[in-house]
């Protein structure tokens, strides 16, 4: 037997799917070595997940990605609810507000997976020169994994093995992907893993194999993991499966029904349906199948067609008319929620996404719950790779993501029984759902469903009191020793994402969304609310913190910034040849813009000098007019007093992590805070 | 000697700077087969134009290009005035809000020209299948041209022929050209033309020739247009040449000024200064350079270096210091303004652009008016050739566009005078320039400069008087026979260009830019404003206008759409099979949202029924408040009262030529204004 080639790598993700992407997304961004590899052909051209939360728009948005999603998708704006009336006859029960208006500068909107499948390529391939660009490496499967637990608390070891098979086109493609109109079973859960059958097609012949070493793997591999399958056990994911089975159509449609493009649900004597409105004039229907029932064991899949399924929709429509000729996916699916207790392993192989949790898809949070845990982990991994923070970090993932895992399996199998229910007859009913009990459901459940409501519970990472009957322990981890004054800013919650507002940059009066200052590049942030620095006491105390984050910040690390690392810089990219501060400093200030002197007032650690390109015009930002557009008004939204200000920490990924006041108070938090982090003391 | 190849071709463009690649798209997105050639091996990489005023930005955006250049170029805003005190010493004399709030979404942007060629390069072939895209043929010269008079007014026909020399690389590049840092004036105006040099080179080896038959040729090939010159002495164009001498620079500043980050307008004793901020940390500066004088004949070109320029830049500068590591390019060009007196020769060769006006780049206006020139005649040519106008309405090219250069040439020569003037010492200097009278100059200039004042003639195009005084002279074109009733709506005026304000889309409550459902795909347009149509009577009104439409739109041609017509479609793009009418209709109502119901209470005229594709739910529009943003307040903004409505005749261009009541009335100006245009009855 010849020797099969062995490499290094940084970090092996397996799985492309919009988590593993996200993730190489993230790595990509940071210049660590990483390599993705999947077992499809080709990134999925239609139909799968399509809807984007808020929250995820946001993060696409920081990697630069989030306006072609914006551009393309359909927004949902409005949401509307139909009910039988007494005759059995559906009406428009009431129609609101989809979102929470406010939350965010996006609104939820629905764009098929294989686009922004493709903006991540696009957005991977951009992070770096191209000859040093990530590719994702398809027709490869791994075979066997395997780590070294004697190295994994050695930061420069390579403690994890896996075997890599590389498979022909031929192998690689399943039978029923021929057409996706022909079996739109073939991804569903109630198909079942083709790892297997790849795998033996493939033994028939050379099969070419190769061996890597990396320090970090990652499962993004979906419902039937092959990562989590490998680890054992304990890993195996837990939770019911019900006998609701619903169908699911992507169509356009040709109907008198009043409103198609709203995103709306139905509940009829014959079932419900969920109207999503998408892109290219679709529409997506997710349709209630009473007809069949899994009862205690499989469906016969083969009752299962695109026209079964559409006959059913049209009984839920009547009295309304339904046709289509046009269909450009559909599947079936069986209800069922499940998560696993263990989302790493020695903090070596982690698993993201449907790989730990897998739910029904009618909330429209599956690819974004998994794109957000590879968010969350990207950059810990990353930093951790890199050197920059210690292995510790890598505990706050689980912690920080199997919360939100629980969370959305129990809002799932809660949504789905109101929604599968039996519609109430009258007030009287009370088997029945009614129709403001479904209505109550769905309004209170959408900090959660926008992705906003995250709440990261105090670590290192975070420096907050744990509220009471909250702690899901700690994993071993240590609290941080910085204490916060959430009060300084009131709407800058700890743990939650840090909102973002317009301010108005001062050198040239562009007015920005703070956001488009903070792209994910790996950077802490301090953001200084320096108040009314026209003020000279305010002024001074501004420019003291200034003088001490001058000495204070060289005893941090620094990161080596990519061409791709600040997407949104416009007029300002122009990247220096030094490595920066792994802390970006930004002041925003409520002074009148006209009183202020950027270069003559303010501290010059607010405005850094290049040897090369002169003064840094893109740090200090206001509150107030322009002539253009509405008063910025962050001060207010941001819940900060003018007159006294406070400094809000931020970590890579967007999150809260210390609210403190801008003195030397302040100093010895933020000093605690980032000597917990970074452990340089 | 052999046979030369011969070809045919609608349109024939000569040089693919701005005019020529605006022109260019233009016939891609009708599908008018075209090609367009140009002497340089590629498009430029720095420097050359740079500034974007917001009427040209609403025109790219109406090709989906606006975005790209709205989200990379620097955007200004707000404008310092600097002026020397009693002692010599420049100071902030004024700062102010930069064009006009509310005039556009769009504000002055800057951007090089290398970029919107890419731009349009890509927007070309995004245009229609990639097998049909069009291409630029670089390396390409033409070396005759003739007319063939007697065809000239057969539609049908190939009446200018052309013989295009294909040149081999070597020859195509210019020597000065190796480094744009080693000779910044080989594009200057201070340089000669190279056409000659290139095509004696290209003699000593064995030319590669070919010959095309045209229907039509427009010259896009700049100041020293070969077209230009061979369609004789009478197109040679006219006016003075100034002994003023401006340097050019791009760099990266090392300074203190405290506005470098703002447009601004410096005047000392040691000269003037305008500075442009942009892109990528880069400022433009236009020096004055006192100490070279064009006296009567040439300047002396070997005496203006980067350095010399710098040098005068350094002293206006003083006290300030600058510095800079970083140039990306520099020229120098002789002030002077000329224009011609011919735009076409029989309305088969045309001049666009620099080919007929050339004047001073400071105030941003030659790419611009160059772009409008060729917008303006790009659906004309393309639905000429088409065969969907008459050959008539190609007469209105010269007759719109040849005031605009006229004014232009003026206003930049009153504007040169004053920036290059002395500043005046104090009030009784009476032959300085005063602060007062140079910021007033600037302000009264700002309608013109942002393009948004453009407001074109009575012809069958634009349904209005002509106001006394103001005939140009109509080159024996008819004038339209339909009414408009300006009072109507008081801010859509007939002539100039219909501006763009929120509306919200019935069918999914989306607030949309106006300006995007107006792509320009070479559809006319009548937006219904139909007043509160939740009253029956109005109801009524809207929809008898409706089912006149319904009759009335068969009588109109035909247009076929390709993919790239609709780039902001979003959730609603789907091309239908079939030719949609030439004019599209659009309903803007008042009435509260919730009240209508799109396909119960409005006529289907305003949501066509596609066998296919069902109902077009993207054709009905309402104002007020949604949940999200700010309200709507188009009727307001539009000057349309919300009881009686009006409708707004548009031309393919998105100017206005008809205001009219949504009545019978309005039914005889509309087919009185489109029978003049199209001549079907």
């Amino acid at each position: 037997m010849t020797e099969l080639p062995e490499s290094e790598v940084d970090v092996l993700i397996i799985g492309a799917g919009p988590a593993g992407l996200m993730l190489a997304l993230w790595l990509a961004r940071l210049g660590v070595k990483t390599r993705i590899v999947d077992k499809r052909t080709d990134k999925v051209y239609s139909g799968q997940a399509d809807g984007f939360q808020v929250r995820s728009l946001e993060i696409l948005d920081s990697f630069g990605v989030g306006e072609r999603v914006w551009k393309e998708a359909n927004r949902m704006l409005e949401i509307s609810f139909w009910n039988p009336d007494s005759s059995g006859a559906i009406f428009r029960s009431a129609h609101s507000v989809n979102t929470i208006p406010g939350l965010s500068r996006f609104t939820e909107s629905v764009l098929h997976q294989g686009r922004i499948e493709g903006f991540f390529l696009d957005a991977i391939r951009d992070s770096d020169t191209p000859d040093q660009a990530l590719r994702v490496e398809r027709m490869v499967i791994p075979t066997s994994l395997e780590i070294d637990e004697s190295a994994v608390e050695d930061a420069d070891a390579h403690p994890v093995t896996v075997t890599l098979r590389h498979l022909t086109e031929e192998e690689a493609t399943p039978t029923q992907m021929l057409s996706n109109l022909a079996d739109g079973i073939f991804r569903s859960n109630l198909a079942d893993d083709d790892v297997g059958d790849i795998l033996e097609r493939s033994k028939a012949r050379e099969a070419r194999d190769e061996i890597v070493r990396a320090k970090y793997v990652v499962g993004c591999d979906g419902a039937h993991s092959w990562t989590r399958k490998t680890l054992g056990k304990e890993f195996e994911m837990k939770g019911e499966t019900t006998d609701a089975i619903w169908g699911v159509m992507d169509i356009v449609p040709i109907t008198d029904f009043p409103d198609i493009r709203f995103r709306t649900m139905i509940h009829s004597t014959s079932g419900a349906i969920m109207i999503i409105p998408r892109e290219n004039r679709m529409v997506r229907l997710y349709i209630q199948l009473k007809e069949v029932s899994a009862g205690s064991g499989r469906v016969d899949r083969s009752q299962i067609t695109p026209d079964f399924i559409f006959k059913s929709a049209q009984k839920i429509f009547s009295p309304y008319k339904l046709e289509y000729h046009y269909c450009d996916w559909w599947t079936a699916y069986q209800i069922g929620q499940r998560t696993g207790d263990h989302f790493s392993k020695l903090d070596r192989v982690f698993l993201a996404g449907d790989a730990v949790h897998t739910h029904s898809p009618k909330a429209g949070q599956g690819m974004n719950v998994s794109m957000q845990d590879s968010y969350n982990l990207g950059w810990k991994i990353g930093l951790v790779s890199k050197g920059i923070l210690p292995r510790e970090i890598l505990s706050t993932y689980e912690l920080e993501r199997k919360k939100i895992a629980k969370d959305l399996i129990d809002f799932d199998g809660k949504f789905s029984k109101l929604f599968s229910g039996r519609p109430a007859k009258d007030i009287m009913d009370e088997t029945g759902v009614s129709s403001d009990e479904f209505q109550k459901a769905f309004h209170t459940s959408r900090m959660f469903t926008t992705g906003v409501g995250v709440n990261y519970e105090p670590t290192v990472l975070v420096a907050k009191e744990a509220e009471e009957g909250t702690d899901h322990g700690l994993n071993g981890l240590k609290r941080s020793t910085a204490k916060s004054t959430q009060s300084l800013a009131t709407n800058c919650k700890l743990g939650q994402r840090f909102p973002s507002h317009k301010v108005i940059r001062q050198s040239d009066a562009r007015l920005w969304e703070l956001h488009h200052k903070l792209p994910s590049n790996g950077r802490f942030r301090l953001v200084v609310f320096g108040g009314d620095i026209s003020q000279q006491s305010q002024r001074d105390t501004v420019n003291n913190f200034g003088a001490w984050l001058k000495f204070y910040m060289p005893k941090l690390p620094t990161i080596k910034l990519l061409p791709g690392s600040d997407p949104h810089s416009g007029s300002m990219k122009f990247i220096t040849d030094e490595d920066p501060s792994i802390v970006d400093v930004l002041l925003v200030h409520s002074a009148p813009r006209d009183k202020i002197d950027l270069l003559g007032d303010v501290h010059e650690v607010y405005h850094p000098f290049d040897p090369k390109l002169g003064w840094d015009y893109d740090k200090v930002f206001a509150d107030g007019e322009t002539y253009y557009e509405e008063p910025a008004r962050a001060y207010e939204k941001y819940g900060i007093d003018k007159s006294k200000g406070a400094v809000v920490g931020l970590r890579p990924d967007g999150y809260v992590g210390l609210v403190t006041p801008v003195s030397e108070e302040g100093q010895q938090e933020i000093e605690k805070w980032f000597g917990g982090i970074f452990q340089h003391e």
